[in-house]
C-alpha cells in the first residue's frame, strides 16, 4: 500500500480500523451470513445497526431526548432546500428566514432558501465572523439559518450564543465540515444538519437532529420521502435508508468513543490546527486570509505568496504522499482539510514539506 | 460463515464476487492508498470509477446517446415527488398525469404525484396487467406513470408498448425490482428509474434514465440538489453523489457483463421463476394471486392455504438458510425475491423446502 495523507475536504479520510472491520465484516457480519448491504432495512440484524449508531451518535454529542436524530439521503445541500420546506409550514405567507453569510456554503443556503421565502442577510463576511452585536435581525423571522464552519473558505464559528436576541430564535445550523470535532449545547439550536462525508463516515448519508416540536410543519408541497415527520416517526424508515453508510458511520460512532469521545476530538483538532497555523504565521512564504479567531480547526485554507509556484507545490506534496491540497476552485490557493480521523502525524509531515518547500524556493 | 440463501425483496443479495473485491479493496484501492469511501469525488480515481460505471450501464441496457444517466440520492420513494418536480415546469396550470395502478408502489406514486398536479388512474388492477387497450388516457397528460415491476404484489409488465395511442405519450417508469433483469427498448421511455437496492447495489444510490429533451422543465419549488437537469449538467456532482453506493453498483456491472449481460439474466430470471411457480402450481398447499401472464419474475408472492402454518413455514425455512421470506406485512403471506444476484441453487433449494414442507404438513 502506499502510505498517503488525505487531505481532501471531503468524502474524506477515514480511520483505518473502521475500514479494517467493514473489510473483515464486508462478507459475513457477525455469522449473519450476510454483507450488511444485503440485510433488510427491516430485519433485526440492521435495526441493531441502525440503533447502535444512533445511541452512540445521541451519547457522543450529548443530545437532549426532546431531539429526534433522523439518518436521511440527499446530502447538505438537500438540506437548503428541505429545512425551509419542513419548517415553513407553519408560517403565514411572507416568512422570513434570517442568514448569516461567511462563505460559499451559506452563499448557497441563502440562494436556494429564496426559492421558498423571503430571505435576510443579517450579516455578512467571508474572512471573519460577523460580531453578533451587529447582526440585524428580523423580528418574527422563521428562523436563523448558519454555516457554523464553512468548508471552502475557512470561516468556524466559536460557539456563543448568549446574545439575548437570540433566546426566542430558533437557531439552524449547518454543521457538516466540524461535526463531533468540538463539544456544543445542542439545546441551543433548532436544527442541526450535516452531510456525512467529513467527520462521520461515507457520502449519502445526512443526519439531521431537529428539536421535537419542530417536526410537523412541512409545506405541502415537501416531498414525503423527505418529510423530517414522516422520516422521524419511522426511524428513518419511511423509506429505505443509507443502509451501508449508516452502518459505517456507527463504526466511526464506535471507534470516536473508544479514542475518548468529542472532547478528545477537540483537544486534538486544536492541536493539529495550531501546528498548521503557527507553521503559516511563522513564514513570509505562505498567506491566511481568515481573522485568526474565526479560523476553521477542520479546514485550512492557505496560500504561497508567489502563486507561480503552486503546481510545483502540488506535485511535491503528492510525491510525498500528501494528497488533495488544491484549494477549492472558487477561491484557489490551497486547502490542507484536518478532519477527526486525520493524525496529527499527517499535520506534521505536511509542515514539515511547508518549510522545505519554502526553504528550498528561496535558495 | 453460516450458509445462506437471502430472499429479501431489498436491500437484497449481492453477488459474492463483488463483495470479495470490495472486501479487498476496501483499504487501498488500486495503489492509491485510499479507500473508495474517502476519495474526492473530484478526484481522477474516482471520477475513473463514475465513469465505468455510467458507460458500462450504459452498455447493459443499451441506452441510446440521447439520454443521460444520473445517480442519485433519495430512493425510488423520492422519485414519486421528484419525477413531477422535474417534468411539470413546462406545462400550463392544470397539467393531468396518468397512472396505471398495479399494486402498492403505483400507488404510492399516485398519492404522492397528487401534490403537484392532477392525476388520472388511467387503469387498475393488483393481480392482473390492465389491457393496454382498456387504458382511460387523458388527451395531452404530461405524461404516463407506471411502475414495471410492483415489488410486493408481484404483477409485472411484459413490455410491449405498439399501442399505437402512446406513440407521443413520455412514459415513465418505476423498475426499481426489475431493472436488469430483461432487456429494453429504452427509447420507448421518457424517464426509467430504479432505486438500486434489488437488481444493482445498495441501498443509497437511485438510478435515473432520461431523455434529453425532457431536461430542464423542472418546476421552480424543485430543490437544486434534486434537478435533473444541474444533476445531468454536472455528471451526477451538482452535490457530492454517494460515492461508495455508485462504485459498488459499477462491481455489480462488471459483474453481469462477465456473466453475459443482461440477456443471459433474463434467461435466468426465466428459468428460476418457472422453476419456483411450478412448484407453486403443482402443490395444492401453496396459493398464488397473480395472474399467471403478468407473474413477476423477481418477486413472488405466495401463500400457504392455511396461514395457521406460517410461522412454522418461517421457522423451518430459517433453518435450512432460506432467509426473508415473509410477505410485506400489507399483503401478509409469503414472497421470495430472486433478483440476478440469487444463484437458481437458491430457488432450488427453496423448491425442494417448499415440496418438504407441504408433504410432511399432509403427514
Amino acid at each position: 500500500m502506499t502510505h498517503i495523507y488525505n487531505f481532501s475536504a471531503g468524502p474524506a479520510v477515514l480511520p483505518k480500523e473502521v475500514l479494517a472491520q467493514a473489510a473483515a465484516e464486508m462478507l459475513d457480519w457477525h455469522g449473519s451470513g450476510m454483507s450488511v448491504m444485503e440485510m433488510s432495512h427491516r430485519g433485526p440484524e440492521f435495526i441493531s445497526i441502525y440503533k447502535a449508531a444512533e445511541r452512540d451518535l445521541r451519547e457522543l454529542l450529548a443530545v437532549p431526548d426532546n431531539y429526534k436524530i433522523l439518518f436521511m439521503q440527499g446530502g447538505g445541500l438537500s438540506q437548503n432546500a428541505l429545512i425551509p420546506l419542513n419548517l415553513l409550514g407553519h408560517k403565514p405567507d411572507g416568512a422570513t428566514i434570517d442568514f448569516i453569510h461567511t462563505g460559499s456554503w451559506s452563499a448557497k443556503s441563502i440562494k436556494e432558501a429564496g426559492k421558498y421565502a423571503k430571505v435576510n442577510t443579517a450579516a455578512s463576511s467571508e474572512t471573519a465572523l460577523p460580531p453578533q452585536a451587529e447582526w440585524r435581525l428580523t423580528p418574527g423571522a422563521a428562523y436563523l439559518h448558519m454555516c457554523t464552519n464553512e468548508t471552502i473558505g475557512g470561516v468556524e464559528y466559536q460557539p456563543d450564543f448568549n446574545d439575548p436576541r437570540l433566546k426566542d430564535v430558533t437557531l439552524v445550523a449547518d454543521m457538516s465540515s466540524h461535526i463531533l470535532s468540538r463539544q456544543i449545547d445542542v439545546s441551543k439550536y433548532g436544527v442541526i444538519f450535516a452531510g456525512a462525508q467529513k467527520n462521520i463516515g461515507p457520502a449519502g448519508v445526512t443526519i439531521v437532529i431537529i428539536r421535537d416540536d419542530l417536526l410537523g410543519k412541512a409545506l405541502p408541497i415537501c416531498p414525503s420521502a423527505f418529510d423530517f415527520k414522516l422520516v422521524a416517526d419511522n426511524d428513518s424508515m419511511y423509506n429505505t435508508p443509507p443502509t451501508y453508510g449508516i452502518y459505517i458511520a456507527g463504526l466511526v460512532f464506535q471507534w470516536l468513543k473508544q479514542q475518548g469521545g468529542v472532547a478528545e476530538m477537540e483537544r486534538r483538532a486544536e492541536a493539529k490546527a495550531k501546528l498548521l497555523y503557527d507553521a503559516l504565521d511563522a513564514s513570509d512564504f505562505y498567506d491566511t486570509r481568515v481573522a485568526p479567531a474565526n479560523r476553521s480547526r477542520m479546514n485550512v485554507p492557505f496560500y504561497l505568496k508567489d502563486e507561480s509556484r503552486n503546481e510545483a507545490f502540488l506535485a511535491g506534496a503528492k510525491a510525498r504522499g500528501l494528497l488533495q491540497l488544491k484549494g477549492h476552485k472558487s477561491v484557489g490557493g490551497m486547502r490542507a482539510s484536518i478532519y477527526n480521523a486525520m493524525p496529527i502525524e499527517g499535520v506534521q509531515a505536511l509542515v514539515t514539506y511547508l518549510n522545505e518547500f519554502a526553504a528550498n524556493a528561496v535558495k
